[in-house]
């Protein structure tokens, strides 16, 4: 057996959701904010400190947290949406699109690159059968937009090019690895996908976030005046709430992402002059909700699987540490490849797309569905989506801090 | 059979935790926003606006909303420990402690009143037994803070004289109804209460809330030294969130009530000179919780209780009207025993007693307990809640409007 990535907290059980969840609460606040004033004062990003900090109160650690709550999860899933909104709304669009096509490339190598050299080493070094070989490179496909955007945000480069093009990539290769993911899953249950599947899978993903943009640009003088004439305490905010939640349900009912519908909306809202009124509501909303998601994602991580002394783990060591190699190479790759005319730090950009999360851990929990797939191989899997989390932040200030960075 | 107050939505099988959480928001939002508006069109606070619309959406109306989500109510929960917060941080200590006298006798009488006005008219007039009438009787002693301090917000009341008399009595008889409820459900289940329960319970849900205020005022400049020396963003906010949401937790695992450890953090907070900073980022994440609450309290009020034509009902309807009596002669009694030497609207104070609430429905949840607790008397419980909730906003409104309102 694999170590789980979540367990149950002993303490759960005599408490009240509220009790539970306010206990929860006050551990992940408590977390973030001594994780977050520790690393910047030995010079590193706030988010890798939320990170380290959720690993000692969690499951490798204190226990104080576990993942088992319905509530404490779904918090930290309004806060990678609420996250997403809000990078959506210091986006800009026209900047977005000005990089468009720098960021599909990056994004269309970096998910190329890592799921063919997973997929052939597993193979060809390992003798992992194809089905499970191909489940596991594709696994190494999509970059946590959540880590790295707000590695970003730390750095206050979120509106620099190589910033601009790291998060299209970004949510350009989440698209594509949810399609490999359906795509990889329609394979291992029916033995084969049909091309109808596909193509839907194909159109909704990607049409969603074009629909959501032009149609929602549209919408938006009419959401202005809407706002303008609201008399109620919360006009701005709620209204802008009701059109970020509403997209991002949207997006998860007809087989999407959430975070898609959420980014959209927070693009569309970045062109109204709301804009500056927005940011300044929203940030303590995002506030109070997406250190949930960075505490819980490190509260979650089981360190147990990375002890190469440990027998259970030995077996797949030297597969683990091929599949990080490939998963950080083929994301290098996606940086040195392109040819931009402007001068674009692509160091920087390979390395923003390293750090795998949601999507490499919905992989990981979707493991136990292929046939094939080996423990050693799985424990590889969530140890890459690990090491290259914690991996990032250093290496992206690193890179970046060649250049002058500006003062926020 | 009385009709359940909470009933499950047809809908919320196929779905995942989040995708049941967004539509949920998108309705509270869009609930909270039309009716607010709504409502100060014609002239009404705001929240009556939300809590009808609640009902519009909720089990009695079109089935958008249930109360099954777990996630949902505890996000509500939420929403009225940061409403207390918010309370508590514009509330004057010294303010409150000057009404302290005039508080602690609304409360006693607006406590005393209704129960014996309720009890002893039940046994005399509907000859139903002594227990079940001490527990319908005992059901309409606690005033909902929630939805008194929002009307009183709305009307840019809150920090007048009879604003904190009202919180202030609101408060203590909240703490007067629990610890009746803990005795009269002790009573019920061993057929006697020991007095150390009883002792303990009192010195408990009194103490809390002068220990954590004593203590918070010695903590007070410490937290705000701390918070000085932070460098991350949401500095201020999280720090407050850790304070409030950690007395609130404090107060549930000894016992008491959440909201008194979010009042009193709130309480404590606003005499640092952090206040007016914080009242300023609290405001986005009340406004994101907070509708939560009153959206739902409508929701999960089933309006087929109050039909006179439906035989179910029918058999209550005298027992209802006259509880419904009792309930609302008790509370005007508590507003004009008063004899203050300060001139004091105390029509107003009275009618700002009237809405039971978040007590109240837990008694009502707790009435299949009671032995020989009928139907009907149950049903009436219910109805008393919700139709004094309804009532208490045009009412206090005509009482204060009577005084020039400040513009806020």
């Amino acid at each position: 057996m694999i170590p789980l990535l979540v367990e149950v907290t002993p303490t759960s059980a005599a408490t009240t959701p509220l009790v539970a969840t306010l206990f929860a609460l006050v551990v992940v606040y408590l977390s973030s904010k001594i994780g977050g004033e520790l690393a910047v004062r030995i010079n590193l990003p706030a988010v890798l400190g939320e990170l380290v900090m959720g690993v000692v109160v969690g499951i490798s650690g204190l226990h104080l947290l576990g993942g088992t709550s319905e509530v404490v999860t779904v918090l930290s899933e309004i806060g990678v949406i609420l996250l997403l909104f809000e990078i959506g709304l210091e986006s800009d669009l026209q900047e977005l699109l000005k990089v468009g096509t720098l960021a599909a490339i990056v994004a269309f190598v970096g998910v190329a690159a890592p799921f063919a050299l997973g997929t052939v080493g597993l193979i060809a070094f390992f003798g992992v059968p194809v089905l499970p070989a191909v489940f596991a490179g594709a696994a190494l496909t999509a970059t946590s937009i959540g880590i790295t955007a707000r590695i970003l945000a730390d750095l206050g480069r979120l509106n620099s090019t190589e910033g601009q093009v790291i998060i299209g990539a970004a949510i350009l290769d989440d698209i594509l690895g949810i399609i490999i993911l359906a795509v990889v899953l329609g394979i291992t249950q029916k033995g084969a996908v049909s091309a109808l599947d596909l193509t839907y899978t194909v159109v909704i993903a990607t049409g969603f976030l074009v629909v959501a943009i032009f149609a929602g640009r549209l919408f938006a003088p009419f959401f202005v005046k809407i706002v303008n004439r609201l008399r109620t305490r919360g006009d701005l905010l709620v209204s802008a709430l009701v059109f970020a939640f509403g997209l991002a349900y949207i997006a998860s009912i007809i087989g999407s992402e959430a975070i898609l519908g959420s980014f959209a909306a927070g693009l569309v809202l970045a062109e109204t002059d709301k804009r500056e009124e927005l940011e300044r509501k929203i940030k303590p909303v995002a506030d109070t909700f997406v250190p949930v998601f960075f505490v819980s994602v490190g509260a979650s991580t089981n360190l147990a699987v990375l002890n190469p002394f440990n027998p259970e783990s030995q077996a797949g060591f030297a597969i683990t540490l091929f599949l990080l190699v490939a998963a950080i190479v083929g994301k290098m790759m996606a940086g040195f490849v392109i040819r931009p005319k402007i001068p674009v730090n692509r160091l920087a950009i390979g390395f923003g797309m390293i750090p795998r999360g949601e999507v490499g851990l919905i992989f990981a929990g979707q493991g136990s569905q292929v046939p094939g797939l080996s423990p050693a191989v799985q424990t590889a899997i969530v140890v890459v989506v690990i090491v290259t989390t914690f991996m990032a932040p250093p290496l992206l200030r690193f890179a970046l801090g060649r250049q002058e960075a500006p003062k926020t």
